[in-house]
């Protein structure tokens, strides 16, 4: 039953292959556009309240003049500028006063003539025969044989003080037009010509499905080998920000009879977006799904695309409907790349360019070729030049994308990018934002707590963790303000100092322990110092060890303990070729047994709940750039890490002070 | 009575000026803040559906690995990496099938060991052994002797195809911070990390009142003297798109109580923002209700800004109460100044720096001493350099703030800024986009059907209405792409040609007819040729004219009008000094009765059910920068003007072709 069940598995994946008939972007986005209409799905009323990042479907002409009368903009008196001339504070001109006061609201009643002035409100009506306003200030009321007049201290031009009928906005004027999306702005002038509603067009509606046994909706526990569904959030999200309205449809097991009913369902949206498991099995039963939709059903699997090759695009009485990759880069790249446009055009909403930017790649990348790559990448600033950093997690990282500045485009024929090349790098937010602290190195929960409380003071940070060589030589570069190592020389058995060079200025932080690790109430390590310990695990051939990437300062470690206990360079133990990238990824995989023994600091070690035998008290210090030592971010830095609060905080979470120097 | 009522007006406005102690805009934020908490209004838990464009409130650690087990990026065979050393395509290596299949979301039960592999499929948990795996590509099932082998054409390296656990988070890891804002890529790595609520800070409530009794909600109708009620709509868009969260209280006529009971309800919000009718009369009764408050109370009222003077800032228990003016322009750059970012400091956001530009400014600007001056502009570009013409409606205007593009600060100490000036330009958008088309010059119904079309079919157009002649000059300076004239020479009696120099080229657009505009059945003009009816006009000392702007195409015909009748330029008739800014402006003048007759064109008249007797068939034309001519914008409009149905739709509203050259 196994035995048959895995050949059938593997039978069945080479048969998916076949379906997979890789064609370009370009013939896949036109195969896919040419049954779309790319127009917006309807429209509907809504009021001005709700108007904001709404699209008109309508132009508006004003119905009404604003202002609807010639406006008096002061308090004052409307009067003949005529009879103004000469005015001034010496010699004061006399009319009289007549009417009313004409408040705003008001229609005035009578008419100015010559030597006459109305009292009138700012906002008031012009009354006829007025042609300015003499402001208040410059009027007095005074009292002469029984007799009111109104003294004018200085000289007014005709329209002074006045807006005229119609100036802002005329009767039959356009103000707005269909496919202008509305911001405060337009709603202000909306409001103005007294539209209480106005037609706009529908959000289109995307149903939103995930695939697959291994997904769980978050906020639920997750059972071992399972993955919380992110893809439906950051979708969904995704999806309001392009102008739609997502319809959730929740997380679908790996049956073809659910799935086809929650296809049905879907089909009432506007456009459907499937994304798998991260199985290729499950690809291949929201295919088998999608498949038997006509009129025309798919119209492209397989796409020369990295990541993103194994989407699925299909239009089905032109409704689109499209199955994303399962791995979160992947499925939000495809998303942006075929879904998105379409969801704009639906909305009414014009296709967003992205900004580019230039910048330099400062390590080697190797490409497929054959497929067009687009590489996630990190911008920071190396004196005038932008250094743009592959984010290197790979289509299955989520942080990836949500870290990640922009991208770069490898052709189809490029199979390398040497160091120092120059890349267009297209921006994911509409602006590039300098940080004010740029952090790239080895990663410590310490620095972590750090830079938290800086990000609490209004901060902005950037952090690349990449370990403590490639560290030190971005810090060389002065691509960043701070790296965090920990680097042993086995020469000198000194931590960090003997890598510092000249433009670099080592500032110390803090120590912590890295131990042995093992689960609790193994025999093979407890109680034993960790050589002993090493000794007997190598001595043992069912024990299994996890090492580290080969750059990090835990690595190093390793070695050295590996080759105290004896171990052949040429035979490593079992599990040694097992580089996890963390001192998180070597716990977990001690816990979970899938390793007996691993290096990691206690900290980690006891958030897992593992033993730990103290092998080196580690130094986790910090290298600057000295060029960059000035900036008020970096001084913040050092202010912190030399404060109790800190010192009091690294301390609780099991770090301990560096020996004064 | 009525005298009386007037008398206490003026003493009234005289009084509310000693109110009045205008005090620095540093000064009056200054004592604003100090009574104020800028801090977050509180916190609560949203679902993570809702999060978008909230600010989180707490800091985020993973509690999970992600992913949290060690994952297979592809369909393949989980395997011992140093078993495929030396496999090429001509010589496999072989090993054997071992357990089940891994699925996603199983927890494999059998370890790998050296000369074994198992399957596993995209997103499977790597078993206890394995440290890499092979790719179904490169695998082949083979049967010998009744046994099943895998042949591996392909040697692999310890690690390949995997992704540890805790590479894109690590258990403890910090993902997100207290004060971020929530897009969709950051609640992707919250639904990763398992979390379907966070806590985000409240928005913070912001009751905006208006008051005025002549303030109507859009929607109603309008009496005359009456003004829509824009700055509710605005304001409460405007509130949105900082963060908070717009509570509407209505629009309160100017009565004590009434106003005291709206105030005492809006003090449950977090913000209390009322804006004035435009009069001050209204201003002053928000002042005494606001004046009740205490502790502290009125901080200020009245500040050294244009436009904003009256603007009255108040604290009361630490909750900020602002009366705005009440012309829109002037409510909102108040509302921009001091309360904006008292609402995104109480929503935890950022204070937002508005990105700036250099321009320089075409025309003179003339500024008071002693206030510091914020003018709006709109920007267009002029070859390199981009000039920034002053908006030039007033701070009763409401489209002036949604049509500029930013505004420049003229301070206390200037009176004059002298064409040609650079400037700063600081920007109402986060972005200057550069429109299609920029269309300067004389507005015109007709021209607006065009732009309309233009519009609908995606291009973005800029609009500055600022008659034929300053069009023209624009032109000749590069700044627009088309200038909309009808300017009559009097030399020679043609229009627009004499006008156009060798840097611009003339286009026909249509003609429209200029009419001697009055009221139906007014005897002195009906039945009567313009001439003989302005005479008899003239010889009527309570018949009011109305004049248009110098500069206009109009302004020209009324002139020659007049003296064709024998008027005296030394003693115009009445009405000669209202200089109206548009056809619409005179024809409202007339319907309304402010004034008896004007000049306007048929298209105008008939929309205001006036009388017209035809004067001249005016030239209404387009002159294009020769070095513009070239782009896309401008062959467009052409094309379109051209056109059949458009030719078709101007005669519709009443214009008629050009004659054929």
């Amino acid at each position: 039953m196994a035995e048959s069940r895995r050949s059938d598995s593997a039978g069945e994946a080479s048969r998916q292959r076949q379906f997979l008939n890789v064609v370009s972007r370009q013939e896949a986005t036109s195969r896919f556009r040419q049954h779309l209409h790319l127009e917006p799905v309807g429209a509907e009323d809504v009021s001005l309240s709700e108007a904001r990042h709404r699209v008109l479907a309508e132009d508006i002409r004003s119905p009404v003049d604003v202002p609807a009368f010639d406006r008096s903009n002061v308090d004052g008196f409307a009067m003949v500028a005529a009879d103004t001339f000469g005015a001034q504070e010496e010699a004061p001109v006399r009319v009289r006063p007549a009417g009313e006061v004409i408040a705003p609201g008001v229609f005035p009643e009578t008419a100015v003539r010559h030597g006459q002035a109305v009292a009138i409100a700012t906002g008031g009506m012009l009354p006829r025969g007025a042609d300015c306003v003499v402001m208040i200030e410059h009027t007095d009321l005074v009292e002469q044989d029984g007799e009111t007049w109104v003294e004018i201290s200085r000289s007014a031009v005709p329209g002074q003080f006045v807006t005229f009928a119609g100036t802002d906005v005329a009767n039959g004027e356009a103000v707005a037009w269909t496919g202008q999306l509305l911001s405060s702005r337009e709603i202000g002038v909306l409001a103005a010509i007294g539209r209480e509603r106005v037609r706009v067009y529908r959000r289109p509606r995307v149903a939103v499905i995930s695939t697959g046994d291994e997904i769980v909706p978050p906020g639920q526990p997750l059972p071992t080998g399972c993955v919380y569904d992110s893809n439906a959030a950051i979708l969904s999200a995704a999806v309001e920000e392009l102008g739609g309205e997502p319809v959730p449809h929740g997380s679908i097991p790996d049956n073809e009879e659910e799935l086809q009913q929650a296809l049905e369902k879907a089909m009432t949206c506007d456009v459907v977006v499937l994304s798998g498991g991260t199985s290729k099995g499950a690809g291949d039963l929201s295919y088998r799904v999608v498949e038997r939709l006509g009129n025309p059903g798919i119209v492209a699997h397989g796409v020369a695309l990295k990541p993103g090759k194994p989407v699925c695009l299909a239009v089905t009485d032109g409704k689109p409907v499209v199955i994303l990759p399962g791995f979160p880069t992947s499925a939000i790249f495809t998303f942006h790349e075929f879904v998105a446009p379409v969801i704009r055009a639906l909305a009414g909403l014009p296709i967003e360019e992205r900004p580019s930017i230039k910048a330099t790649l400062p390590v080697r990348v190797n490409s497929d070729r054959g497929r067009l790559e687009y590489l996630l990448v990190g911008l920071v600033g190396g004196g005038n030049q932008l250094a743009a950093y592959p984010m290197g997690k790979g289509s299955g990282s989520v942080t990836t994308f949500s870290l990640a500045d922009g991208f770069i485009r490898i052709d189809e024929q490029t199979e390398i990018v040497e160091p120092g090349a120059e890349v267009t790098v297209t921006l994911l937010d509409r602006e590039m934002k300098p940080a004010d602290l740029v952090v790239i190195g080895s990663h410590c929960v310490g620095l972590d707590t750090i830079l938290g409380r800086l990000r609490r003071e209004g901060l902005t940070i950037k952090t690349m963790h990449v370990g403590s060589l490639a560290g030190l030589n971005a810090a060389r570069r002065g691509e960043c303000d701070l790296a965090g190592m920990h680097l042993l020389d086995p020469g000198t058995g000194e931590y960090n100092r003997p890598f510092v060079t000249d433009e670099l200025e080592l500032v110390q932080g803090y120590r912590r322990l890295q131990c042995l690790v093992f689960r609790p109430g193994d025999g093979r390590f407890e109680s034993k110092p960790p050589v002993e310990a090493v000794k007997r695990a190598l001595a043992d051939s069912d024990c299994m060890m996890i090492n580290r990437n080969s750059g990090s300062g835990t690595r190093a470690l390793i070695d050295r303990l590996l080759e105290d206990a004896g171990a052949s360079r040429d035979q490593p133990p079992p599990g040694y070729g097992i580089q996890a990238k963390s001192h998180n990824a070597v716990a977990a995989a001690v816990r979970q047994g899938r390793a007996d023994w691993g290096v990691a600091i206690d900290r980690v070690a006891n958030d897992y709940g593992l033993a730990a035998t103290p092998l080196q008290d580690e130094h986790y210090d910090f290298v600057i750039p000295r060029e960059r030592r000035g900036r008020p971010a970096v001084q913040r830095f050092r202010e912190l890490l030399d404060s109790p609060a800190v010192k009091q905080e690294l301390s609780s979470l099991g770090f301990r002070p560096a020996a004064a120097q």
